[in-house]
């Protein structure tokens, strides 16, 4: 059972900033050879998830790790307030249809978790409906899984309450960071209970387990993303396809 | 559970068939204004999936049954073969995408279900995957039904064997059904039990239960559609909103 207030935000005190951050330049060089090859051999799928509160660094986290891949075969899909079109529509219909296709590399920044988080903290779905989204969203993770070769990585992005009013603060203090500040962000921090209790269900009633990062230190977050991402793509059976394949 | 070789393709003897006409002329015109008043409220939908071996009238039933329907508000969705695009996703993927929003009626002609049919009899799946497959599509049809208020209502369309070939036999010597002769549709036929297994197999592990509707006499096979998408839509609350509701 994950437990939010037991697992440190920051990295473990021996750690080396330096060392650590070449280890991350290494993995993500890693990651781009290997997007080459999945993207070559369309066999295979990744598909990276990216949860947290407000200024966890989702967007950053994107950057930082997946920098050095080709733009062709990764797509990263930030999913926004709902429109009136797909409100018309059960919750995961828009989310299907930017699945990844095989050979790609999709990335979420938020995704369907969001309607058993927000909507659930908000209370503008039941209990039943919550857990009755949290069995199709298992469902759906395992389709992509057997019918599709899709690699389903899933990461929160573990900030610290203080942590998240210094980045909010500084959003509001320094001009090159207006365009990212949102009075709504300071409202659904004071939220932060709700939704640690909402990110907790969500993570004990996942099939697909999810990797809990502490971010408190943006380049140690850096680094196990990385490295989970690497190594997930290292476990794969990718190779080039050879020419007879293609006659 | 359903067997299939059990269950006629006939109607009754008793059955007088001006009076089934009649009634099901009633029929159409109840859906139709059931449908006006779904696509007003907007909070409600229905999907109709049609399936059933070539030339068991799924065409002509939902011109029969829906022809008084407004086009506004009803959609016609024919599954072919999926194109390369679609080939690179599961197999719910490009379904999902065509599923109705609130206030729609969907047809489906053919269906997510030839994905554990035609695959399965022609050992493009293995078995694992086939029934796989049925469990992502109960938890697929359950998501739309609690998720976005829709209605699913399946119908077989149970024909013959030997009135299939009367009717593809009619499609060669009819000029004016030329075209939907397809040569492979002989090809498929002489499958017939393999396919009546597979059909068996996904009546019998569906949670949304199945109509099996009999049709080697059309004019009766339309009366029971009507009668049960007529139910249906007399089941739910349906009413035109009020001007205060829309201020």
């Amino acid at each position: 059972m994950i437990d939010l207030s037991k697992i440190s935000t920051l990295p473990p005190t021996h750690i080396d900033k330096d060392e650590i951050k070449k280890e991350t330049k290494k993995l993500c060089e890693i990651i781009s050879e290997k997007q080459h090859v999945l993207y070559a051999q369309k066999k295979f799928s990744l598909l990276v998830v990216l949860q947290g509160m407000d200024a966890s660094g989702k967007d950053g986290t994107t950057r930082r790790v997946f920098g050095d891949c080709s733009p062709t075969g990764l797509n990263v899909i930030a999913f926004k307030k709902p429109s009136e079109e797909e409100l018309g529509h059960d919750f995961l219909w828009r989310v299907h249809q930017h699945v990844p296709s095989k050979g790609m590399i999709h990335i979420f920044n938020r995704s369907h978790y969001e309607d058993v988080l927000i909507q659930r903290v908000n209370n503008w779905i039941d209990e039943e409906r919550v857990f009755k989204r949290i069995a199709s969203i298992n469902a759906f993770e395992e389709l992509l899984a057997y019918d599709n070769n899709t690699v389903v990585l899933k990461f929160y992005l573990h900030i610290s309450k203080e942590k998240q009013k210094e980045e909010l603060l500084e959003r509001l203090q320094t001009p090159e960071k207006h365009w990212k500040h949102n009075p709504n962000d300071w409202k659904e921090a004071e939220k932060w209970d709700a939704y640690m209790k909402a990110y907790e269900d969500v993570f004990n009633h996942s099939s697909i387990p999810w990797n809990i990062i502490p971010v408190d230190k943006g380049w140690y977050g850096d680094f196990l993303v990385a490295q989970r991402v690497a190594a997930a793509l290292n476990d794969l059976p990718l190779s080039l396809p050879s020419l007879n394949q293609n006659i």
